[in-house]
């Protein structure tokens, strides 16, 4: 039986899941491994903290430089990119192989990480950062691997999703959902990584450098919250068959690679559609396997310490049961363009004034911009302020294109407040 | 660069497939895998016989085992269990890695070739045996490994969820979907393997056995197809809030594992339940990842061609980039009592002589099997014949219970052929 020792830096929420996973099912992981796991450290802020599992084997420090040397392998489940860089640098740096949950981490630094892992000819794993307990990491680096892969396509944070969820199904207000979403420990404090959608950027970033071979970190590409919508959007979404999701969205568009994130009517019909609550699903397209789908718990303590567990494992039985010295294969990656000039049809919810000809007027701009219309939704009598909500669903249209359009719309009408768009599925 | 040269055993429509992806994509295949990969020579029934790929540069012989030997991995996509075992046997005694798509072949004699495998220190991969392009025995074997696996659920026969997607969408009949789903292709012109369950079985014993470590063959487990479902269960079950689908069930049972395949009412709300057409999904419950869907085509040249593909590539990088010498470990596998005494809620439908009494008389006889009625639909008026068809859903129920009462009935109505039972998804 191989020893194999590690390291847990942060003994959060995960780190815990870590601990009572390992401990829980020793056995099982000892059979389908070929190697004892044994924790030997875990370095935390705090000490004198209560934890929710049992550390009594565990030697507890506050200097995690320390307990780097004692670990085969460091796991780094400290989140942010200050401390954790430099620690999993050093690690890396000492010839220990590295696990880590840090999407922020990977997605801002996975290139040099790499570099460095490869440089030591240690294995430096992260399936757990994007969407937790869905292997999807794993699928689009080996599953899928006769790929040309066409199209990646995710609901990937399960706050967004379950404040959309709940502004649908229990039609509360935005606010009121997210306040839940708190209560209940999905959303954090300060959620704005959250709902402004730079952690499912991240995690968009870190399988589009996977997928179509480019360094990180992936600036620049179009990002969206959901702050915006409104229950009144909610509504209109579904009478028009649709119900809003957060997408992040990966594909290849004429050589260049297309990145972005933001809230998508999507069709009731889809399968993405019925990915509900906190869950997490990623859709991928490969030119050979056609659509597939990979869904779960995107986020919490066990489904996310399952994936650091599986990457614990996976290096466990290549370094000390395979006796694999190199780093896994790393093909070099490739500087491509990424566009932000994406077609998308378009909800537009506008505040009109309700008297004749405004309607012709909007139009008429949209058809300056060769913006065609596919549907218009009036159904509302005026309010008490003289203005209507319209609806206006537009043909797929260049995303420059309906930019200069909703600009000439806000020019004419005073209405930026009251512009709200959002991107249909495509 | 290493080459790797592969030998495929069988060229029809998945052989055909692995030709097209290992030419089409040969570049990105390289550049992932750091191996050349060469497909040497084909066995094939009949050499005159015109394939829609590519031969020019690969040895076509209708004698496979002269060109065994050139191989370092042997690729068996012949089918069947004769033929295909000798060849597979062979080639592991020889010393070559094999890969097969062969779902027969593993459910029956999975041990002895995995044995066999470990003895010549080569690998046996099967991704491709189990839900096509869905890749749920690495994620069974990998990705949840630090799991106690409490439960696979799965809609793994395309076949049959097309015709019973057809049945619930068009209202055809069952004769009708059927005879679509043969002229797409998708059913065989001998469907039996399929419609009684035989092909659902063999992919929920490979998944059971992978996940709860049990020595390949699992028999005599419940194994039901959709023959007898009728157009107007599926009106019933639609009025109840449930679609019928073909479900394969592993699960934990009091420390012994439940094994079944049979048509299942699946809540529509259920993820499951909007699995269509020839769509496959895995529905996997961990102890710690939680439940995890993996959806996708489960049949057809390219998605299955993608997941042998993918086996040649791990196989590949493991043999001739790690120079991995051993079979990846395989821990023992261990007995386990397989049950046949599930519970599960039914679904009943009955032919009854419309007079006072009768229902009662049902009701007795549930009652004095301690069955308890979850509801009753009767909403037609008589036929021509007298007789009125009677829905009642029970409570949930051992099933040897629920086969007593059942033979009750029968016996005391004389409605043998005309009892329908469908059990409802736990």
């Amino acid at each position: 039986m191989n020893n194999v020792n590690i390291t847990i830096l942060g003994l959060g929420t995960v780190g815990v899941g870590v601990v009572n996973i390992l401990q829980r099912n020793q056995q099982l992981i000892q059979q389908r491994t070929g190697c004892q796991i044994t924790i030997c450290a875990a370095a935390v802020n705090d000490i004198a903290k209560v934890r929710a599992c049992n550390t009594e084997q565990i030697q507890i420090t506050d200097d995690a430089a320390s307990v780097l040397a004692r670990a085969d392998i460091v796991v780094e489940l400290i989140g942010g990119i200050t401390i954790a860089y430099d620690l999993v640098m050093q690690a890396l740096q000492q010839g220990k192989h590295v696990v880590t949950a840090n999407k922020a981490l990977i997605a801002e630094h996975g290139q040099s990480l790499l570099n460095c892992a490869n440089d030591n000819k240690v294995m430096l794993e992260f399936e757990a950062a994007v969407a937790g307990g869905i292997p999807i990491v794993k699928a689009l680096r080996e599953s899928y691997i006769a790929n040309e892969m066409l199209e990646i396509k995710g609901i990937i944070n399960g706050t967004t999703n379950y404040i959309l969820s709940k502004m649908h199904k229990q039609a509360w207000s935005f606010a009121d959902a997210l306040r839940e979403a708190q209560q209940l420990g999905f959303a954090e404090a300060d959620p704005t990584f959250d709902i402004e959608g730079t952690d499912a950027a991240h995690k968009l970033a870190i399988m589009a450098a996977l997928v179509f071979n480019m360094p990180l970190p992936l600036v620049d590409f179009y990002c969206e919250g959901i702050t915006k919508i409104a229950q009144q959007d909610i509504q209109y979404a579904s009478e028009l068959g649709y119900v809003v999701k957060h997408l992040a969205i990966a594909k290849v568009a004429h050589q260049n690679i297309e990145l972005r994130v933001h809230p998508a009517l999507v069709a009731k019909k889809s399968t993405l559609a019925h990915i509900d609550d906190a869950m997490n699903a990623v859709q991928v397209t490969g030119d050979a396997v056609g659509k597939s789908l990979l869904s779960g718990v995107g986020a919490g303590a066990e489904p996310t310490a399952s994936a650091v567990v599986a990457d614990i494992a996976a290096i466990a039985k290549r370094a000390f049961v395979d006796k694999v010295s190199s780093a896994s294969c790393q093909p070099s990656p490739i500087q491509r363009t990424i566009i932000d000039n994406f077609e998308s049809a378009n909800y537009l919810r506008l505040q009109l004034i309700d008297k004749p000809g405004v309607l012709a007027t909007i139009s008429q701009i949209l058809g300056e911009h060769s913006i065609s219309i596919h549907s218009i939704l009036q159904q509302q009598a005026a309010k008490h302020d003289g203005q209507v909500p319209v609806v206006i669903v537009t043909q797929p249209v260049l995303e420059q294109r309906m930019q200069q359009a909703v600009v000439a719309i806000q020019a004419l009408f005073a209405v930026s407040d009251d512009l709200i768009r959002i991107r249909l599925e495509s």
